[in-house]
């Protein structure tokens, strides 16, 4: 591969080069990069959107100055707006992360209005992907989950699809892509996100697993979460083909009695999911799964004062 | 849970007190904590067994000699040998870690064969499990794979199973269990382990995790590879179900196009894992699929000049 060129997302290459994309811009390195390998790769019906999160003082205008150029040297439409995602946390009493989250799906929303384009695309790079699935795993989501090349969102009942052109190149392809062809770009705008505990496993989690391990943990995460992807994809599927439920929403006994240990076990993890039974321990699934096959329990207790039941051949949740 | 008393796995406590058991005692206070807390359950047919790797000088033979004396304190037998595993990695042309398991295998066994006992209680506690699950993750192996509670092995063609029944209890938990019964140890044993990886692991990066996340991340290691396995288990015996290959042990492609996308991928994946292709990315994963539904394509390179090659509506590495 050219370090010249900074390969995309081979399901994004498909797309007609003559099609609308809004591109979320901050005027770091991985937007600007993902700008210019558009731009080389002949995508130029480009709308740049930046919103101005007014988090770092004098510098947050000059981002927004620096794309304001940017679009006007390549001829490109741009929106730029700028919100206050303090003072909106306070108004909404939402936190920090999830203020700047609606913040940004707001101004999308907006844009895609504005320029008739539903189509965002985000410069989320394969080590933001790597660091994504590590941190989730940590924090607690089950399985090994990343961001999706495409994902399908409603703001305020409007569509709206997010793309990830470069979530399989490496921020260091980025770099070297950046630099062979001497683009300029704003210093680590990433760094004005209130996120200390994101940029702490950024700058100190990854490297010390790097160095330890003797080699980039990243391919390793990014495979791991593949196969755990399609793991989880094949059992939803097998699971809802098996129709474990009656119609009120009940796991159904003779069915759920039928299936192998394991497919028992993912179906009763699933069901406690569903009906959002957080932090599900060996110990929890292990007397769930007694309620299936001992006929002297009736009950066992769950988080939060509720219960799992059997009751006329059905379990349920209390 | 009372601080005197250590919970032992409950797969364990099932199994009869009197009933043999080698205990794999390093002398450090995991393998001690295990000691104190089977007596305490009335386990009293023991054996310790301590094998003295002769890593670290006077320190490995002072071990040893504790090991004896709590041996006699407590009138149990005991086994203690001497193995020079730095010798043995020279000679066999292993590597330290492999001559380090090799010798305690060949140890075990001779105990078994000594106190005709195929049992093995090992020390290894809910942060090792935690620590080998990331480990695991990190190094490349796909899911999340922890050790096993019980496991089976074949040594020189007799079988030794390993059991561990702290591995759901915590290392806080075993220090608290150590200080409140005011027992004595050897200083971290562990240390001594030829694996330098495996310590940087735990003593830097696992606590800089559990500082940047805020809490330990243990638990959610824990949980997340349960589910893991039962996925892949599940997984495992439906693909065995659906019997994907011929006789010749050859992918049959009619039954491959039957399936749907994620389950195709778990079992081109599995195939391919099966045959030794290692690293599998989502690229080569992606290559390999287009063979099954597009027949202008006849093979795809793998890794060390093989191919994944269609014939005769089979898929077949060559």
């Amino acid at each position: 591969v050219s370090a010249t060129l900074l390969s995309l997302h081979p399901e994004f290459l498909v797309s007609s080069k003559t099609r609308r994309y809004l591109l979320a811009i901050s005027g770091g390195r991985d937007s600007v990069a993902l700008l210019h390998s558009l731009l080389d790769a002949g995508y130029s019906k480009l709308v740049l959107c930046h919103l101005n999160h007014a988090l770092r003082g004098k510098e947050s205008g000059q981002d927004a100055a620096f794309v304001r150029r940017l679009a006007k040297k390549h001829s490109l439409p741009y929106e730029i707006a700028r919100v206050d995602v303090m003072q909106r946390a306070h108004q909404t009493g939402e936190s920090m992360e999830l203020a700047a989250r609606n913040s940004r799906h707001a101004f999308f929303a907006q844009c895609a209005q504005a320029h008739r384009c539903s189509r965002v695309l985000l410069a989320h790079h394969a080590d933001d992907q790597a660091e994504t699935i590590l941190f989730n795993l940590l924090r607690g989501s089950s399985g090994l989950k990343g961001m999706q090349y495409a994902i399908d969102h409603q703001i305020e009942g409007k569509p709206l699809q997010f793309i990830r052109p470069l979530l399989e190149s490496s921020r260091s392809e980025i770099n070297r892509f950046l630099t062979n062809k001497k683009i300029s770009y704003r210093d680590d705008s990433s760094n004005d996100e209130a996120i200390a505990t994101r940029n702490r496993f950024r700058n100190e989690a990854i490297p010390l697993l790097n160095e330890i391990m003797g080699r980039e943990i990243r391919p390793a995460l990014l495979r791991a979460a593949l196969i755990s992807e399609a793991q989880e994809k094949a059992l939803q599927s097998a699971l809802t083909d098996l129709q474990l439920e009656d119609p009120q929403g009940r796991l159904f006994l003779p069915k759920l009695i039928k299936l192998s240990p394991a497919l028992r076990k993912i179906a009763m993890f699933d069901y406690l999911k569903k009906h959002d039974v957080r932090d599900i321990s060996h110990d929890l699934l292990t007397r769930c799964l007694h309620l299936v096959d001992n006929q002297s329990i009736a009950k066992t207790n769950l988080p939060k004062d509720r219960f799992l039941r059997r009751k006329e051949k059905r379990l349920f949740i209390d």
